[in-house]
C-alpha cells in the first residue's frame, strides 16, 4: 500500500485543513463536519492529517491501541504489555455498518459460559486515539450518528446486553463528509458537531493545474513526491505538538468571554454547545498560532466553524449561514 | 468519572429546576416533559438534581435498589440483607431500547426448567427508587412510552410471558425531554406526565457569560468547582428532606379544590388528571415553602407546570398555552 | 393492592354506568364501547362494575375460571374439583398483545409428542365469566378485534393450529374504550358491539370538586372512604342479580317489537344487529327497573345506547348520532 | 351446539336464496359473491342451506370426506372404508389464514424420511363436497383467493413443494361475501366467481318485525320453532335433489344460446365465462322450476345473478349494475 | 383428466394461434405475449396447441425430458437410457413462485457432503423443450421475468450457488398472458418477448354462439367432440412438422432485409430486436406456407406481431401500436 | 457454446468501441458508462472486448486468476504453481445480487474452527483481471454499486466480519448499462464511473441492414464469420498491446494540463476525478494513436467520454450534456 498523500501538498481548502488541525491540538472540540461537492480531497485529506501526526505508542495486540497495559481492557486478555510505535488510526464507517460492527458484539452465550473474552470489538474500539472517518454522514441512519456522537463525547464505549456489560475507551475524532444537496442531518446532530466547513473545487485554473500535477506526481512519481514534501509534513507537525502543551498555559480573558457570548446571542444560535465549542477552537488556534493569550482575532478566524452549522435556517435572509457568521463576527468584534 | 454539574449552579432555569424539585418532594405527581432546545442543559440537570438527593440505603446486589432484604424480589436470590448507601440512580434510556431491555427478559425455557433465576432485570428494575431519563422523548415509539407510564404511574413492572408472571417494584420519576419541532407526543401520553416545562438559551449576555464561566471552571478546575457549590447543594437537600416529611400534614382548605377545578374547567382541559396533578404539585410547593396549608398562591405558582401540556391547541388562540394558563390563572385567582 | 374505586362513587357519568350495568343483567347484548376523552374514569369504572359484581365460585386451578370441574377443558388436566369463590374477572389486553397472548398459544411439537398439555391459555381463557377490557380499542389491529368480537358472539375460544383444536368457553363482556379523534373502527367492527356511549369530564364546578375530593379521600383515606360506599355498592349489587332472574320472565308484546322496527328502519341503521341489541338493553333494562313488562319507555331510555354507534355519517345533518336517535325517538315513540 | 337457522324461514332475500340453490343444484356453475350491509344474515343463510342440503355418505376418518374408500387419497392411509353420514360440510375460511392453512401443509423433511403421512390436510380438503365460506372476501388478500378460485374451478387441490406433490379432490361452491364499500375485487377475480347478488336490510317494517321474531323464537324457542319449520325445508330439500336429476335430460333449444350470446354482447361483458354460467344457471333454474327445455323466462329470471358482476363500470350511466343488465334483458328478451 | 380443447377448434383468434403456430414452427423467435380481457381463452390455446403437437421421445425418469441419455444433466442420476413418448409438456408458473421453485433449489449442505443429488429441478427444468405458461405476466416480480426471458433466450438454466454450480438445457417457449389494463410490463422485458398479440371477445353473434355451443359440446358430449376435430388437429401437425424442416432451405433475398430494416427505423423501434425477430417470424410463416422463399407478403402478415410491443408510446398518436404498425407496413410495403 | 461475436464485426457504435478500447489499454481510468435503448449491443459489445483481448496466464484452481502462485491469497489453499492461459474474464453481475455473493462469503463459525478455508469467494474474485458487467445498474441497490466503485477504485476486496478480515486482489473494469429513463444514478456514483457513452441504434438504412446481416451469418454461419473477423480483431489486439507499453513512455506537456483544467472550470464539473480521468483516457487515446506526446487533439476526442456524466443538469441549457461538452470543447481548444 502506498502511503497517504502529504498532509501540506493539499492544495488550498485552507477552512478544510484548519478545522483538521485545530482537532488535532484539542481533540474536546469534537468532530468536524466536511459539506461539499464530491472529489474535493474531503476522505484525501482526514487521511493525509493522520499520517502527518506523530505516531502514537501502543501495546502489542491491544485491540483499543492503549499506550499502557493497564489501559487495556481485561476483556482483551493482553497480558504482555511490550509497547510499539502505530500510526496514528484512521478508521472507515461504511455506510451499511451494523451497530454490533460499529459498536463491537457481544456473544452472551459465549460470556455467560466462557467468560469476558466473548466480545469481539467493533470499529469504535479501533478508532481509540485516533480518527473516525464518515464518508456521507449524511446519508447514515440517525441512530448510528447518534451512537457515534455519544461515545465520542463521553470517551468510553459502553455495551451493554442482558445484564453484562463491557466497556472500552473510546477517544477518537469524528470527521463527517457530506454533500447537503443529498440530505440533510438532524439539528440534534448538526449540534454535537464540534466544527464544520465547507469545501469546493478550486475555480484558479493555476491552482487546478497545481493539485492535477501534485497528484499527478504522486501518482506516478511517489518516491520523490514523498520525499519533496517530507520538511514541511515534519514542521507542521512540530507545531501541533508545541501547541498541544502550550493549551493549558493560555490565558483566557474575561472579554474573549463576553465576546464568544454576545456572536451567539446575536447570531441566535441555539444552545450552549455553539459557545463551548468556539472558546476552545479559538484557544486551540491561539496556541497554534503560538499566542499565550486568548485574543478577538482567534475568536474571529475560527467563529464560522464553529458556528456556521448551529444557526437556524432564516428564510428571509438569503445569504449562506457562512455570510451571516462573518457579518455578525464584524459587527460585534468590529 | 467526574462528579455530575452541582444543581445550585445551574445558571437560570427556574421552571425546569422548580418541577424537579417538586417531583423529588412527591414523586407521586408522575414525570416530567421538559421541552426545549438542544444544549440548554437538560440532561446535566436531571443528573444534576440526582446527585442533590440524598443517597438511599439499598440491600447489596438488590436488582431494584430495595431498602429491605424483604423488598427485594425473590426471583433475585438476594439472601444477604447487607445494605449500603448508593446515590439515587439515574438511568438513561436509549432511543432504540428494545422492550425486553426495559422490562427485563424472561428466558422462559430456563424458567420451565431452572426456576426463577431466569429474569433479566432490564432498566425499570435499575430505575426503582430513582429517576429514569429519556432524551428526544418525542422519537421514542409510543407503545413503550405507555409502558413507561404504565409502570410509572402503578410503580410495579409486571413482566407476563406465556404464564408466567414476575414482578418487581418499579418507582421511578420519568424525566423526558423532547424538541416539539422534531415530532409530537400523542395527547393520551402528554396527559400522563405530571408536569412540563419549556427552557430555552438565556438571552442575557452576563447570564450566558455566567453558563460558560461555571461550565469553563467545572471542566479545567473540577475540584475548586465542586468545593464551592458544596454548601449551597447541601441545603437544597436538606430543605427537600424537611418538605417530603411535612407533606403528610398540609391541610388542604375546600376553597384550593374548587380553585383547581375552576381553573381546569376555564381552560377546557381533557380528563381529570390535570387537577389532581395540580393539587398535588401545589402541595409539594407548599411543603417547599414551608408552609402548613394549602393556599392560593401555590396555586398560582405551579399551575402552568401542571396544566401546559394537557390544553388543547387553540387555532384562533395565538399565544402559547403556558401564556393562556397564565390568563385564566389571572382571571380565576386574582 | 388497594381495592378498585366503589361504583357507586363514580359521579355522574349516567350513561355509562348504565350501558355497564345492562351488559352485567345480560351478557349477550354483547360488549360495550365507551368513546370519550382521557382522564374521564373509563378504565376506573369497568374495574368498578367488576368488584361490584357477585364473586364466582370456580374450580381452584381451572385455568378458565368454570363452575364445576366437568367444564374445565380436558387440557388444563384439573383432577381436583374443589371450588372457591374469586372475584368476577377483569382481563386487560394490552396494545401490542400478539395473536397467541389473546387466544393462547398451541406448542404443536409438544402436542404431538406429549399430548395436549401443550396449549398455553391466553387473555380469553382468563376472561372467562368476566370483562375483557380494551383501552384505545381503536389503535387495536383490525383481525385482533374481529378476533376478540368473534369469540364473545360464540362463546367459546377455538385455537386450530396445523391439524390441532383446542377449544375453551370464553364467555366474556368485551369493554373497549377509544377517542374517536385518534383513529376509527371500520363499521364492520362497530356494529359488532353492543352498547356504546360517550363520556367527557364535567363541566359543573361543584361536580368536579366532588369528583376530586371523593378521588383525594380514595388514595389519602382509603379504609373510611371504601366503608362509607358499602351500602350503596350492596344494593346495588342486589338489584342486579334479582334483575337476571327477573329477565326470562318478562313479557314483550308485539308492538315493542314494531316499536323497535320502525325505528331503526327510520335512523337507517344497517343490518339487524342493531334491531336485536334494542331488544334485549331495553328487555335488560325494564328487569332492572323491576318491570314485568317490555314497555315504550324502556326502548325509549336505551335506544341511543344500542343505535348511536350503527348510523352511517350524514354529511348534511350536523348533528351527532346520539341527537339523530333522540329526534327518531321522539318522532316514532312520541 | 344448536341447529342453524332454517333455510325456508330466511324472509325475503330472494336473490341470495336463489343464488344458493342454482349452486347447490350445479356446482360447477361456480361460487357465489354476496355483496351487502352487514347483519343481513349472509353467514345465517349459507350454513341454512348446507343444513338443507342431504346429508353427504362419507368414509370414516377420510379427510377429504370421500365417498368410497378408493377416493381416499393414499397420503391419509384410510384403511377401513365403512361409511357415514354427515352434514354437507361448511368451512369457514378466516381473514389471515396462511396459504399453508388453505391448501395443506406438506413437511418436506418428513415426507422424505417417513413418507407421504407428512401431509397436513387444509381447509381446502374440509371443505370438499361442501362450502366453503370468506367472509368479507374483498379484504382477503389476491393470490389466496386466485389460489381457491383455482381450485373451486378445477376441483383438485394439488400441493406442489421442493419436488413432492401431493393431491386431493377438492369439489366446493364458494361463498363468498362482502361490503363493496371497503375495497374491491381485481375483475380477474370478480369473473371467476359464478353469480353474484346485492343483499340489503328489508325497509318494511312487517317485514323487519317478522326477521326480529323468527330470530327471537330461534333463539329462546328453539326446539318449537325448528320444528315449525322442519316440513317446508325438507320439501325444498326434495325439489333441490330431483332437479339434480333432472339437469342431464333438459333440452337447451338454439334460440337460448343465440338470446344468451345476444345478451352479452349487448352487455359488452368481457370474455366467455358469462355466457357458459348464464347458461348453466338457467338450465339449474329451469330444472329447479321442474320444466324440460330452456325456456327465455329461466335466463330472464337469472341474467342479472351472472352477469352484473361482469360489467365493466360506465361513468356516464348512474344506474347500478343491475339496472343495466335488467334493461338490455327486457330490450333482447322482450 | 380430459384432454385439452383441439387446437382447431378455436374460433376466431387467428393472430394469437397464427403466433403461437409460429413459435411452434421456430421456437427461437422467443416467447408469446398475449394481451387481452379475461376469459377469451388464453390458456385453452396454449394448452391446445402443445397437445397439438407431436410428442417428444424423453428418457425415462429425465427430470429435463432429453430425447437422449447423453443430455440427462449428470446430477439427476439417470443410467437407464430408454426412451418413452410423452406429450410436449407445458409449465404453468404460478403468481407467487419463488426464485428457488422455478430455477430448481441446490441444498449446498447436502451438496458438499452427499454430491450432486442435492439438486432439486425447478419449473425451468419440467418446461425443457416445451412451453412455459404465465398467466397475468405482468403481476410477475421484474427479476422473475428477467431470469425467465435470460434463460429461455440461452436455452440453458445455470443455478450459481456459494461456488456451487448447476445447469441443464432449459429451451422453451415463453407465452405469457396479461391484461394491460392491470399493470404493465416494463419496456425492457416486453422488448424480450418475440411476438405479441391482442386478444379480444368476438362481437359477432354467430361467432358467439358458436363459441358456446363448441365448448358446450367439449364438456357434455366429450368423446364425440374430439373425434370430430381429430382430422384436423393432425393436418395442423402435420403442417407444423413440414415447416420446421423446410425452414433451413428458405431463401432470403437482400430486398427482404431491406424491407425489414426500413420498416423498424421508420417505426422507430428501438434496438435492433424486432428486425431480427421480424425476420424469423417471417420466415417460419413463409415455411408455414409451404413458400420457398421469403417475400415481402411474408413480412407484411407478421410484421404487427413482431413490432407492436417494441413501439414507444406516442401522445400526440391516438391510433393504437397495431394500427401504427399497419400504416407504416402500407406505406413501406406498399 | 458458441464465441462471442468478433469485435471488430460490431457495425457503428464508435464511442462505445472507444471507450472499451481505453480501459483495456489503462484499466486506472475506471469503469465504463454504457447509457442507451435496449437491444444496442452492450451486452455483445463488453463480450466481444474480452474475447479480444489476449488471454492472460492464470494459476490453476487460482481462484482470483493470479498469473503467480505467490499472488493466490493463502487462504484458497492452491499449492500447485502451474500456470494455464485463459480467457480474459467477464463476470455478470445479476441485478438481486446478495453482498456476499459479491464480495464472497465468510462463514465464521467454520473460519474459527476449521481456519481460513471458511471463505468462498464472490464475483469480485472471478472478475479479478478481468472485466464486470452490470446490465441495468441504475436498478441495482445503490449500497451494491458503492462497494463495487470502492474495491474498483482499490484494486482489492476487503471482507470483515467480526475480527476477521480476510483480502483478495479484485481489479477489474466495471462496465455497467442503463437505460436513464427508468432511474437515475446518485451524482456521487456517476462521478466515480471514469467514462461514459450514450448508445443509439442506427437510423441509416444500410447500416442496419448490414447490422442484420452480420448478426445473421453469426448465427446461421458461425464458422465462417468467425473467420472472416479474425485478422482484424488480431490487428486490433495488438494494438492494444503495443499501446499499452507505449503508455509508460508517453510524454505530458504542462499546456495539456492546462487545457484539461480549463475545460473542467468552463464546464463547471464538480470535483478533480473529472480532470484526472480526462488526463488519463487522452493519454490512453494517444497511446492508441501511436503517438508520443499527449496532445490537444487527444484531450478534444475523449473529452465527452471523461466529462459528460459528471456535469451537473442545467435547466436553462436545452442542450444535452454531450453537447454542452462540445461547446466548451470548441471553446477551450479551438
Amino acid at each position: 500500500m502506498t502511503q497517504p498523500f502529504p498532509f501540506s501538498a493539499i492544495v488550498g481548502q485552507d477552512d478544510m485543513k484548519r478545522a483538521m488541525l485545530l482537532t488535532a491540538i484539542d481533540p474536546s472540540i469534537g468532530g468536524v463536519l466536511v459539506f461539499g461537492d464530491r472529489g474535493t480531497g474531503k476522505s484525501t485529506a482526514v487521511r493525509a492529517l493522520a499520517a502527518l501526526l506523530p505516531p502514537i505508542s501502543a501495546v502489542r495486540a491491544c485491540p483499543v491501541n492503549s499506550a499502557r497495559l493497564a489501559d487495556c481492557p481485561a476483556w482483551a486478555g493482553v497480558v504482555d504489555g511490550t509497547t510499539q510505535d502505530i500510526p496514528t488510526p484512521v478508521v472507515d464507517l461504511p455506510l451499511g455498518a451494523s451497530e454490533d460492527r460499529v459498536t463491537g458484539a457481544l456473544d452472551i452465550e459465549k460470556a455467560l459460559t466462557r467468560g469476558e473474552k466473548a466480545f469481539q470489538p467493533g470499529l469504535l474500539a479501533a478508532a481509540n486515539r485516533g480518527y473516525l472517518y464518515i464518508d456521507e454522514v449524511n446519508l447514515l441512519e440517525d441512530h448510528i450518528v447518534d451512537l457515534l456522537l455519544d461515545v465520542a463525547q463521553s470517551g468510553e464505549n459502553v455495551i451493554e446486553r442482558e445484564g453484562l456489560s463491557i466497556r472500552h475507551p473510546a477517544r477518537f475524532v469524528l470527521v463527517g463528509s457530506g454533500n447537503p444537496e443529498e440530505g440533510e442531518l438532524r439539528p440534534q446532530l448538526l449540534d454535537r458537531f464540534g466544527l464544520s466547513v465547507d469545501v469546493a473545487s478550486p475555480t484558479d485554473i493555476d491552482e487546478r493545474v497545481e493539485v492535477i500535477k501534485r497528484r499527478d506526481a504522486y501518482e506516478n512519481d511517489n518516491a520523490a513526491f514523498m520525499l519533496r514534501w517530507q520538511a514541511e509534513d515534519a514542521a507542521l507537525r512540530d507545531r501541533i505538538i508545541s501547541a498541544r502543551k502550550a493549551l493549558a498555559q493560555l490565558r483566557t480573558p474575561d472579554s474573549a468571554l463576553r465576546d464568544v457570548a454576545e456572536l451567539c446571542i446575536k447570531l441566535g444560535s441555539d444552545g450552549l454547545r455553539g459557545e463551548l465549542t468556539l472558546l476552545k477552537a479559538a484557544r486551540a488556534y491561539a496556541a497554534y498560532r503560538d499566542d499565550t493569550a486568548l485574543a478577538r482575532a482567534h475568536i474571529r478566524d475560527v467563529a464560522a466553524l464553529a458556528l456556521r452549522h448551529r444557526l437556524r435556517r432564516d428564510p428571509l435572509d438569503e445569504a449562506g449561514t457562512g455570510t451571516r457568521v462573518d457579518r455578525v463576527v464584524e459587527d460585534v468584534l468590529g
